[in-house]
């Protein structure tokens, strides 16, 4: 029998923060998607617009092309009289020319037709037949809109490393893309380890409990630009680690969950050790201590602690900043809310503490059951830091609670 | 020739709001779905457990199973000698009964032996061969995860209403769950009109423009529960919007985008009333007054602005709403951050205004161009909104910035 290994020497948060971030490097891969499924997705190439938009002078309102100075010091008491001889909607074309004292009727988006340099709105007129009495004066170009206006072509709409959103998906649209080239996203390979793990829908058997690692892993990772990859539990020995890390050879972070902690079995150290680096193990964290880090070729490694809610923390806390570095995404903004504390939360494990709350009357109540109860953050609203110096969060003190 | 009929009266915005708000009733279709596949989801069902979690007793650290007894008055210069008999790790039972002056090496989340009531950490030990020396007072149950401790057979852990997030899931999954009933999503069906709207990667004959919101309208649908269904382009008639509705009928909520304004044939108005009820048409909303609201059947209507930008903030200020109203989820919440505005905006429309801005060095900088240009919206950071009695903002007043 070999005796157990504890963690003797534990690094600051904000140094395996600082570790994770040296180790994540953005990824150059590349994919070529439908500009309707890039949403929340990243550029990865210049666009530049070949077309004008809009691609010819059009109404912007719905009323008369005309020629400005038609109008000009027309009112409604004293309105221009101007003759329509054409209509044309969007679409459209008008083959007949607004001359002096005449116009055409144009619906909003329609070209402008030829001789006219300005739109009169619908509103601001009174028709009679063909007769369109025009109550306000309008200048040159006033309610057109201008080839051009909107992007230019030769125009660089996008560079590399821009987020797409709704509009900027529009803006693709407008000038014609049907595809975008973007980063490709990291490839998330979860792998619970433990003998004891079943997977839910299987009658447990004595000693066995249900894997839960998997799906809150998986949860994070697709909602921060992460593609998760699920490997079948992998049992607690060196050989089935490392034949789980050949296996996975194809994935840009590879995550363990339990087998990071003390016990002889413990053995994700040494596997990480054996196929790569170890750059951390153990963190001065609650909970998480139990946490390894490291890199085999070009892929992260992560060892997460198996127990549900640390490492769910953990995901929230180490593995969401290196995954939206991976995918070049901004680092998140969780919604926040600060509040006074309901009572007094003492923490006094000189270790920077994840400390899960509900939301009750305006205050900040502890959820927080006990290490790896999953129920403490699946009936939390969120969560508060408190940093390894502080002891004592008093009653009624405003803390900032991160929402899940 | 008919003449144009321009809106003549429109409704506040909070008015509108209203009456969305009254015709969007949450959906009561339901659909059983994986648990991997249920992040962001709505619980539809109470969520009973059936069994306890943890399913046994079990170490909460890796250390030594004893009897507590046998540990009391323990220190560091006075240990307290015990001889492993045994060692358990996860997955698996030992044979073998804890008696006083025993102890069974444990791993974390092993259960606990028979026997044995407490367990002390690794690091509170100290071992040679088979003596552990036990250098700390374990008071009974200590470093023990009680079965049922985390959830108890019969407990209820979510009722219908409850977003599933990832540590919800992970509940679901502790508790062998392999799939949940949730509320379906709204299906949206989204339609351009115009006789001038082609599809990005076709090419532009004289007087078209390609299709932007098709494509805005599905990301924001995606990005707040609803299923985009997109319908091809239609036609501005009568007959070809009608034919449209009748295609859609299956769907929660029908977008037309385009034809709500005030020329002759923006039809939509007359579509939905042939068909339905008109709500209301005409907000008094910068961009976004040529807005139509409506019911056919079930079904909500939509009829947005055709111009991508004003169809686009109408998304966001009365779609998501009611949106997310008939998918039962919370009401959205933008991000938002509160800077000075960088120069005056002037709004004397008497008009809610929805105008977007950049944020430079910590203002907020108008990046409203034109009515309908999309890079209005995606060179923008996000927006303020300018109440319709608001006539100048003053260049650093601060502002209420909601991020896209």
């Amino acid at each position: 029998m070999t005796p157990v290994r504890p963690i003797r020497a534990t690094i600051p948060l904000d140094e395996a923060r600082a570790l994770l971030r040296e180790a994540a490097v953005p990824l150059d891969r590349t994919e070529r998607i439908a500009i309707a499924d890039a949403s929340g997705r990243v550029v990865a190439q210049d666009i530049v617009s070949t077309v004008d938009v809009p691609p010819f002078d059009r109404a912007a309102m719905d009323g008369y092309a005309v020629i400005a100075e038609d109008t000009f010091r027309a009112s409604a008491d004293d309105p221009r009289s101007l003759r329509a001889i054409d209509r044309v909607f969007t679409g459209q074309i008008s083959s007949t020319t607004v001359t002096r004292g005449t116009c055409i009727e144009v619906a909003t988006g329609a070209p402008l037709p030829d001789g006219a340099d300005a739109v009169v709105m619908a509103e601001e007129t009174d028709r009679k037949g063909d007769m369109v009495r025009v109550m306000t004066p309008v200048y040159p170009k006033q309610h057109v809109g201008r080839r051009g206006a909107d992007i230019t072509a030769g125009q660089a709409l996008f560079t590399p490393g821009i987020v797409l959103n709704p509009s900027r998906i529009g803006a693709l649209a407008a000038i014609g893309l049907v595809d975008v080239l973007v980063y490709a996203k990291p490839v998330v390979a979860i792998a619970s380890t433990g003998n004891e793990v079943v997977d839910p829908g299987q009658p447990l058997e004595p000693g066995e409990i249900y894997d839960i690692n998997r799906f809150t892993l998986s949860a994070v990772v697709e909602a921060h630009g992460g593609r998760a990859q699920v490997h079948r539990a992998v049992p607690d020995d060196l050989d089935s680690l490392a034949r789980a890390i050949g296996e996975t050879a194809d994935c840009d972070i590879l995550v363990f969950s339990g087998g990071s902690s003390v016990g002889e079995r413990d053995l994700l150290y040494d596997a990480i050790d054996r196929a790569g680096d170890v750059i951390f193990h153990g963190i001065a964290l609650k909970p998480g201590k139990p946490t390894a880090f490291g890199r085999i070729g070009t892929r992260l490694v992560f060892g997460m602690p198996g127990y549900p809610s640390s490492c769910l923390s953990n995901a929230y806390l180490l593995l969401v900043p290196a995954l939206r570095r991976l995918a070049r995404l901004p680092e998140h903004q969780p919604m926040t809310v600060r509040v006074p504390l309901a009572r007094r939360v003492i923490s006094t494990t000189g270790r920077h503490q994840f400390y899960t709350v509900r939301l009750v009357d305006g205050t900040a109540v502890p959820a927080f059951k006990a290490s790896g109860d999953i129920t403490s953050m699946s009936h939390a609203d969120g969560y508060i830091e408190i940093p390894a110096q502080t002891d004592i969060v008093e009653a009624g003190q405003t803390v900032e609670v991160k929402l899940f």
